[in-house]
């Protein structure tokens, strides 16, 4: 059978990054692309751009759309506008982007069960598409961002098939690779390889500043790839990087108390000259990282 | 007058990645090249790369040297072989690359001081150009590693002016900027950019790990450029982090200190949900990043 992005028109949320770079790409597949913005000048350069086959401010732009994308930041996800709420075409098949499951999860279940007017919490699925560049905002969307990249689902035991057979055909269309998981591990796996790398960055640049002291000019002169790469997801956007703390706080918790006993154990290995030990530990985080790439 | 590495032939210790990458590049600068090397497999293959004019594993290639370039792994330099010493030309300046400096200075100092036969500490100039790669051994040197490098010396008070100019003439010829500055303030500089950014690296990739559960398969299929950027130096050499840490243990602590400080600080934010103060000191990490750029 057609895809239901083929089928009838795809709404989008939002046209930053994710949103924008869906609309690129799903016209290029071939779609109908129905996108709602906030402001009025995003809505004027989106068109510019070519984002989306129609681009509004205003909410009823999404009726007839079969699947709705809720390209938006965390924060707005988890508050979204009424209006937005609203205007979603009961049928529809509802999916979204946030970096955190759980939270969001729990919120739209409720949102659209209260809502009524035939919304079914059984047709959102919560979806993570892991793809990102330093930009952000309506010049940010690029073709081909999600080819390759990870697009992970968090389905519930509840959740329509149909609903979540839909938006793999759209993942897949957009050439991602698609991932089933429960929403509590996404956010634990999110937590310990996105959330905590940027508290971690973020720390030792202050700490380098804060412990320079009467080298304060030597470690900016001197600091070379091997400190640009370890600070630059913790030298990134903080408005980013506290949403996405604020949304996935116990998993962040648990993962800096790992991190913390992993962190005092090379220190004491430090503390105490036990440089074998030191040798064999940092030997295990060398085997460990090509499991990671 | 005419630079010291012009004149008189320039002996190399070791055709490592330092080592090597002197090797063609002096030579490439019309200078004559002699290397010293601990394998006779080493030696072959420094001859078949052309890395020095002349290779041996015999000291006596030293002899004639006006200047000689220590460009041993720490260890080695730390404790070097007797051989080494007693083969040391009397009127030649001494320099090293190593990458911790008050150690090795008074080791050296102590070290020539003993050695009589003329040998002068006053003429031996600590030396650490900061130029790496991923790579190491015969295999791994190549031109042009120092050009717009930082090449740091860390002379005393009793350091030979002829002498610290020769090295200066010879950092110049690469292409590398000089920079002077006491030796325990390029160590504490080091361990904050350098030797601090191994371990928080190495704990990270350790985190990950211990923390995943059951979210293992996860973490490894979801780790992206952002993980892998933070873990790079953390996931390296290990004999390489243990030497540092070995070489330059009272820095390394008070980074530590240092790091600990601001890692418990936002972490005390996200525990307390203090989200605009976490968001403040994000904002802070980003603000000083560039300037280690």
């Amino acid at each position: 059978m057609t895809p239901l992005w083929q089928r009838e028109p795809v709404g989008v949320v939002g046209l930053g990054l994710i949103g924008g770079s869906l609309g690129l790409d799903l016209q290029a597949a071939g779609a109908r692309v129905r996108a709602l913005v906030h402001r009025p000048a995003t809505a004027e350069r989106a068109r510019e751009r070519g984002l989306a086959s129609e681009v509004s401010t205003d909410p009823a732009v999404l009726q007839g759309c079969g699947l709705v994308v809720l390209a938006l930041p965390l924060d707005r996800l988890l508050d979204p506008d009424p209006a937005l709420v609203a205007a979603l075409p009961p049928a529809a098949v509802i999916t979204d982007v946030g970096s955190v499951k759980a939270p969001v999860l729990r919120r739209w279940r409720s949102l659209l069960a209260e809502a009524g007017r035939g919304l079914d919490p059984a047709r959102f699925v919560a979806s993570h598409p892991m793809a990102g560049t330093a930009r952000a905002g309506v010049e940010a969307g690029e073709s081909g961002l999600f080819r390759e990249r990870p697009w992970v689902v968090t389905p519930e035991a509840g959740t329509d098939a149909g609903a979540l057979a839909a938006v793999r055909e759209l993942a897949e269309a957009l050439g991602a690779r698609w991932l089933c998981c429960d929403a509590d591990i996404h956010d634990r796996a999110v937590a310990l390889i996105s959330h905590l790398p940027v508290l971690v960055g973020a720390a030792l640049l202050q700490a380098a500043d804060a412990g320079a002291g009467e080298a304060s000019d030597l470690v900016r002169a001197l600091a070379s790839s091997g400190f640009a790469d370890t600070t630059r997801v913790g030298g990134g956007n903080p408005d980013l990087g506290m949403l996405m703390a604020r949304s996935n706080r116990p998993a962040l918790l648990a993962a800096l108390g790992h991190y913390r006993a992993c962190l005092d154990a090379l220190e004491a290995m430090v503390d105490r000259a036990e440089w074998e030990a030191l040798q064999r530990s940092l030997a295990l985080s060398q085997r460990l990282r090509p499991e990671f790439l």
